[in-house]
């Protein structure tokens, strides 16, 4: 028995897809994903119209799907982060339809609930075998953990793996099971590794960052958080990583075993793991080939489904348990509110990822970013976008000063005693106007072209068109 | 956060439960399980009546559950396996609900369906930690493979995990995560090791026993499916192993390498792993010590799920590629129906558990059984109980010789060209008839105490009451 099929045109006929239906993807081969791009090129060939594209993520690479968007080909779209290569054209009103985001813990949630349901999933998996068993850990497109799959594995109506690495059955050490599998096809590459994974991000040398990542270590030094069992999660951004760095040093100093990293897993929590700050690793994608290494060979550094690292819907996440987690903005307001969904010109760029989920999850969010960018203020009265509610974040670090959310007043006095240089958000966004001087007004369209859907499924913000300069 | 609740009484009361709702159970624990007994005795207690007992499978510790039958705290019961101890007094009429028979892939199947809906589950787990993250292969109740348990976990309304090991946060290399998970109780034992997993289980020595493990290991070698790849299946009787012990020789001398080794593992699977013949063995549930501790250290050596070992419902399962499966039989009739539901006086001492998932989906199905056993032979008209219908079993290997389905001429003709004795399935029945005697009908009650589910949903045969003697 087999479930090989001899090509995506086949696997998409007999999927049984049809116009109005929905398809979707995830994003782990990132920037560098043949397979959206493929399966949407064999969708549109069929003369199929009116789909929805459910993606984890975009990224530039799929800006093809602009065509088939043009073409009516694709009519609705829902995904957690989308790229500037694509988001500049949402932003211009290429869909009639707005966008709908959501979080990384609330779209997995959503699919399970049926609430978004899929009718055919298509699985980029870098190491299959016959049946459909799959990991992201083997194969020469490996990219480590496959966790933003397994939702759309376990609830869509019809699974396609695709693949271009074949194992031998039965594949050991599967990630998404034969179960749920449908159809498999073989292709010659899924993806460009180069653009899978990088090679070990860079820590920032840039001394503004540097300043930022160590007020950022200090900060959770002093929350009164860092002790045994300490969980943490950061991102892939330069200060974010530098600020791990830090951490780092301070629990080997003061000998502290974390219990757990989460998220989106770096080297820099690699290295942690093996020099001893934490017991596990809990990975729901690898951002570098040190983690994909890792993720394949440590037992400590274990794969998490979507669910498990943070949907609301579950009965709890493993977010609902992390202690600190740092994260990036492209602005925050004075009630700490945060948009990563739109760059400072209002044009789509992001999206909330697990940033929100973290957030809403962690004892503290602390949001690191530098006072300002290309001229802007990063702290706003208002946030374009709110992508994660204020009541979720806790500091705001910059070079300038760190900024303590009012509920947290005992965090604040802990800062302020050790002689951490803690100001009020005000201060901050009046301190970067006397540099970059007060920015003029974005004009807003008139039209909604994406919905911000929060983590507990509430319509939390909506984002309006960027008018087209005359 | 956390999820530990203070005692088994508490999550009984947390759960919601109430008259009428079904709860649920798995059997790794085997003849060793508190948990069973443990969780009904609080129900009872509590008042609550009417409720379905849903269970893997049932074995003779459990008896106190005769008194909730009694005492109509139980009413309705459904289970893969019920051995002896509860057996009889279920054929003698216990139960005003006939009891109803899965099979090991039907009953995930049937959860999944949402045919046999769980109310509240309860997770037997050797280890686990304050959120529900569990695991059988630790701890001092170890197990191994949790692999009946994984529907329960993912489909009942509300889920209940008890430990006698709690962990720190997060469990490592978990088998049900937490996503699924209501409560946590600790409590002092959820088992007795010596009844959990037997030492290494012997091979037989009674000469019968090695006649017939010879003739199957010589049918395997001979049926053209034993080459590179070769995938295989045994239960942990006596001569099943035996067989399992001469198979390794052959293929160890032929230079064969297998793929897989499936199903409830013993020791002797895990030797033919060691030793090279599988690449792979996939574990539903650990015989032994030797398989618990392969399964905890040897990567190859992997858990699966019930759905994705046996389950006719999900798109594929192992069984669906499995080459030969060695299984038992308490009768065999003419027309090769299989019965290991019932003793030869009609009382249930068994059920199906893998043997019809595994006889349906193997290339070659085979029974092994003696031709007679205390003075019956096993060789009947017709079973009284069709446990796996004649369709799927291909051979029946007695130590009187080999009887091949009519169905099967291509493999009949290979083993004759082999020198095999092959006999038609008559001639056994009849040689058995010529040292027994022909046996007496059993009496058969008028009512039907118990129906057996064919793994595709049907009702495939039903089992009667045995009357009580004047």
């Amino acid at each position: 028995m087999s479930k090989l099929v001899n090509s995506i045109r086949e696997a998409v006929a007999l999927s049984g897809l049809k116009d109005g239906m929905t398809v979707s993807f995830h994003h782990h081969l990132r920037n560098g994903d043949f397979v959206l791009n493929m399966v949407m090129e064999e969708i549109a060939n069929a003369g199929i119209k009116d789909l929805t594209v459910n993606a984890s993520s975009l990224f530039d690479v799929h800006r093809p799907l602009l065509t088939h968007i043009q073409n009516k080909v694709v009519t609705g779209l829902s995904a957690d982060y989308i790229s500037a290569g694509i988001g500049r054209a949402i932003s211009q009103g290429v869909m009639e339809k707005p966008v709908e985001f959501r979080t990384h813990g609330g779209r997995p949630r959503d699919i399970a609930l049926g609430r978004t349901p899929i009718d055919v999933a298509f699985i980029a998996a870098p190491a299959a075998d016959k049946m459909g068993n799959c990991t992201g850990k083997y194969g020469k497109s490996a990219c480590g953990s496959l966790g933003y799959a397994f939702a759309d594995a376990m609830y869509a109506k019809k699974v396609v793996v695709i693949t271009d690495q074949l194992m031998d059955y039965p594949l050991q050490n599967w990630s998404i099971s034969e179960s749920y599998v449908d159809y498999v096809v073989a292709v010659d590459a899924i993806g460009d590794p180069k653009g899978i994974v990088s090679g070990t991000t860079q820590i920032t040398r840039d001394p503004v960052g540097l300043v930022m990542a160590s007020h950022a270590a200090k900060v959770i030094e002093n929350s009164g958080l860092l002790k045994d069992g300490f969980s943490f999660q950061t991102g892939a951004g330069g200060a974010s990583l530098a600020a791990a760095k830090y951490l780092k040093d301070i629990m080997l100093e003061k000998k502290i075993q974390g219990s757990f990293g989460l998220g989106g897993i770096t080297g820099y929590l690699v290295d942690m793991l093996q020099a001893g700050c934490f017991r596990n690793l809990l990975d729901v994608q690898c951002f570098d080939l040190k983690a994909v290494e890792s993720i394949r060979s440590d037992p400590r550094h274990q794969e998490i489904t979507a669910m498990h690292y943070a949907a609301p819907g579950s009965r709890s996440a493993v977010v609902d348990n992390l202690d600190v987690v740092i994260l990036g903005a492209t602005e925050i307001d004075t009630d700490f509110n945060v948009n990563v969904h739109t760059d400072s010109n209002g044009y789509i760029m992001g999206g909330s990822g697990g940033h929100s989920d973290t957030a809403a999850g962690a004892k503290l969010s602390m949001i690191i970013a530098p006072m300002f960018r290309a001229r802007l203020p990063i702290v706003t009265d208002r946030v374009t976008c709110i992508s994660t509610p204020g009541e979720s974040i806790d500091v705001l670090v910059t070079q300038g000063g760190i900024a303590v959310n009012p509920r947290q007043a005992e965090l604040k006095q802990r800062l302020v005693d050790a002689g951490l240089p803690v100001v009020d958000i005000h201060e901050l966004k009046e301190k970067a106007e006397r540099i970059t001087g007060k920015p003029a007004k974005l004009p807003k369209g008139d039209r909604v072209v994406a919905n911000v859907i929060g983590r507990e499924g509430d319509l939390q913000d909506v984002i309006y068109n960027v008018p087209v300069k005359d």
